[in-house]
């Protein structure tokens, strides 16, 4: 085993503590990866608050340099800058692997943190690590010319909602929806955007229009005020619902056009909604989780291609337990990172 | 007015007595209708057991033989054989009526009973009667060749199935399940079978899978066997829930292939479903109620193509009370057709 230093939490609530922890020696598909930027995700207070599994290193969406090869690797050299999300495997056999949908893998994909290896059953400790260790087929060269900080949060928050964006085919002349302006929200506006579809942040801060115009929305409609949603009744093609809280998705069913659809990421502990708000106008209701592999590296090619990042506040390592609170009352604008290279006991 | 006869309830509950109504006088886009058959729909029951309202005549799929046009009639003559559905009238202004959705129309569609009339306000009553009088817009000409008794529910149960199995383009090469096995289910059948798709029926009970198969299903699963519905898992393209009982979609969204999609018809009153069954395999949850008058037409006239009526069961008119409750128990393979020409004290 190889000894690295990681923020790990003992239990539901407890800090994130400096210390040691143990990785798996490199089998021959292996690459070890010197961190240097994580991002902070909304899994990781949701883990770090509730059911864990304690002991936990969260983070997954992160960046480095590999250090190291194992003797079967072919992609990756030692001091290739790389990426990881959050899937590090999956089972490689069922009809959602072989689509390329390993984040909807039948036997379950490997959690980069959080989960279990595959081969020998270890728990995964996650990129709030100074090294991990990963299998090269879930590792992803880094886009040049682009922020590493910035691009750490591409790989959860970014290919979440490009995965939907992508396959309810955004582009030109349609009328994209966003709900939410977070890690996933002001990430989901600068996509659609830059596919050319006309983009509209639903919020409930009138304070933040002015930030999602500069992120490229054509407009802002505040959800509290119920003569600004009615106006938008029929009108959208395609809604990505990214907030986190639950929350009645009957309005924006009702905003819908016919046949539009509503993929709704984040209210994963119920959905509430009138059915008839579904019926009127044969509209669809979709969810989504995460991105398979060819869909996250269609995403950082397309960021290559258009300059897109995250905006990320950085904060050194040791500040991780900051960042979580500040997270958790939704004080960032838009996602943390956290220096890697600055790490010391918080 | 015009003085009609129909089977009309006073109250929730209260049985079907024949009495006189009162019908408009022909407006120049008028015809009369000299009502033949009229089938007996879930809705009918659902009206006279619930909130009406109340007086109700219901029937809202029927055919017959116009006696009487309008000045401006110009696809009618008298002597011509009609059908209608449960549509009768809409604003024909916003953007789902332009786009031929009546049905989904913005300020709502006019019923063809339990409405009113967009001109005089008087309240519709439907094709449990003699007589019924309908601007030529949302009247239809009755194929030729099929029996009329089984072309009736075709104007409700078939359109209502008709309409997505097309929007969802069901055709060869596809898996389509159809959930229930009555009067939408049997004719989900019928034109998934006639479109090309590879049909399955779910339904609770064993004993209905010959009939099943006569129809056109290729396979019938029992959805109380957790074992043959987990053989589905992952596999189907698009499923159609005709059940009319609440129920928990879960085991049907499990059953969709990556991004198929569960439309549920039926389910008004509630839907229930692990949300994490729509988000594991990026799948589609959708309603959809009643067609358009384009989407009307192309199903009458795919059923003349194909030879395609529903099943019915002729009563005679005056035993309509005994069709509801007969209806109200599942008792009826798989609708019943009232005999008009039967009219008496029931």
């Amino acid at each position: 085993m190889r000894t690295t230093t990681a923020y790990l939490a003992e239990s539901s609530g407890a800090p994130l503590r400096l210390q040691e922890i143990q990785r798996r020696e490199l089998r021959p598909e292996d690459v070890a990866i010197d961190i240097t930027f994580c991002g902070v995700c909304f899994s990781d207070v949701h883990a770090l608050q509730g059911q864990g599994p304690f002991p936990l290193v969260p983070g997954h969406e992160f960046v480095g340099v590999v250090t190291e090869i194992g003797s079967a690797v072919t992609r990756f050299a030692v001091g290739s800058a790389v990426a990881v999300g959050n899937i590090v495997d999956s089972c490689g056999t069922c009809t959602m692997c072989a689509a390329g949908q390993q984040n909807y893998c039948a036997k379950f994909p490997t959690l980069t943190y959080g989960g279990h290896d595959r081969q020998d059953g270890t728990p995964t400790f996650g990129g709030y690590a100074k090294e991990y260790v990963a299998a090269e087929a879930f590792v992803y060269h880094l886009p040049e010319r682009l922020d590493p900080a910035s691009v750490a949060p591409l790989m959860c928050a970014g290919v979440t909602v490009w995965e939907p964006l992508r396959q309810w085919q955004i582009g030109p002349g349609m009328t994209v929806g966003v709900v939410g302006l977070g890690g996933l929200g002001h990430l989901a506006i600068k996509f659609a955007h830059a596919l050319g579809a006309h983009v509209t942040l639903f919020t409930t801060s009138a304070g933040k229009a002015d930030g999602a115009l500069e992120l490229g929305a054509d407009q802002v409609v505040v959800s509290g005020d119920p003569a600004a949603m009615s106006a938008q009744a029929n009108t959208f093609d395609f809604i990505i619902d990214t907030a986190s809280a639950p929350h009645d998705l009957t309005p924006y069913l009702r905003a819908l056009a016919l046949d539009g659809t509503l993929c709704a990421l984040g209210a994963l502990g119920s959905m509430e909604f009138d059915p008839y708000a579904l019926l009127i106008g044969r509209k669809r209701l979709a969810s989504a989780g995460s991105g398979g592999v060819p869909a996250t590296q269609e995403m950082l090619d397309f960021c290559q291609l258009h300059g897109i990042t995250a905006d990320v506040e950085v904060l050194p390592a040791h500040e991780v337990n900051t960042a979580i609170a500040r997270l958790e009352r939704n004080d960032v604008r838009y996602r943390f990172a956290l220096d890697m290279g600055q790490m010391s006991a918080p």
